[in-house]
């Protein structure tokens, strides 16, 4: 899409901190990032977000997650990871690896408490039973 | 791993409100789960994380995920998903399908704002320029 930023950015049309890339995918550093290395990896074809992009492509992005991850462990000393897909901002399908360190200074909290619910019931429906 | 919880989960030693089996993998509601639906994905195998799972199974777990998702659109009319995997609790490898709704009740927050750092720098050490 020719608005959108991320595709702008897999175009080379916009500036990156690129630290892999290749014909389908790119990874570089993300600028609002939450800690050294967090890095954001997206397909150059635009789909708005996980659930549209298809799975070779889902598969190879996660894989290469890992991959960074792994990479970052030796270069950054990154003590773990959180792998995540949110994509309640940008709708271009984006996957975010973000290293923690011995001084954990990221952690993920709801905002608000769960709401009760019948387990049972819901993963009944969930399976079609 | 003998005192793997979710081994034990894997292996119906404990009881799980299950959404998905095959010979490889289990999808089950997360009892202390943020929303309605927030699901677990694990392999049957014990890893670690997904750094020490096979990319295979990565991808598997991961294209399921999506799969899921797509199910929980339709099924528990979900507005959107988080995925996430973390590690920092249970060692056993555990992706996490988050649905949210409407009325948006859960979000994700740095708890900690990030450092000032050196983009340029970061991404040329991280390829190894």
């Amino acid at each position: 899409m020719s608005d959108c930023i991320f595709c702008k950015v897999a175009a080379g049309e916009l500036p990156s901190h690129k630290v892999y890339e290749d014909d389908l995918v790119m990874a570089f550093l993300d600028i609002q990032g939450w800690t050294k290395g967090h890095t954001l990896i997206i397909p150059k074809g635009h789909y708005a977000n996980m659930l549209e992009t298809p799975d070779e492509l889902v598969a190879k992005i996660t894989v290469l997650a890992k991959d960074l991850a792994n990479n970052y462990k030796t270069t950054l000393h990154a003590k773990g990871f959180y792998f995540m897909a949110a994509g309640v901002d940008i709708p271009h399908f984006h996957y975010h690896v973000i290293p923690y360190y011995d001084d954990a200074n990221v952690e993920f909290r709801p905002t608000k408490q769960p709401k009760d619910q019948d387990f049972a019931q819901v993963a009944a429906d969930l399976r079609n039973d």
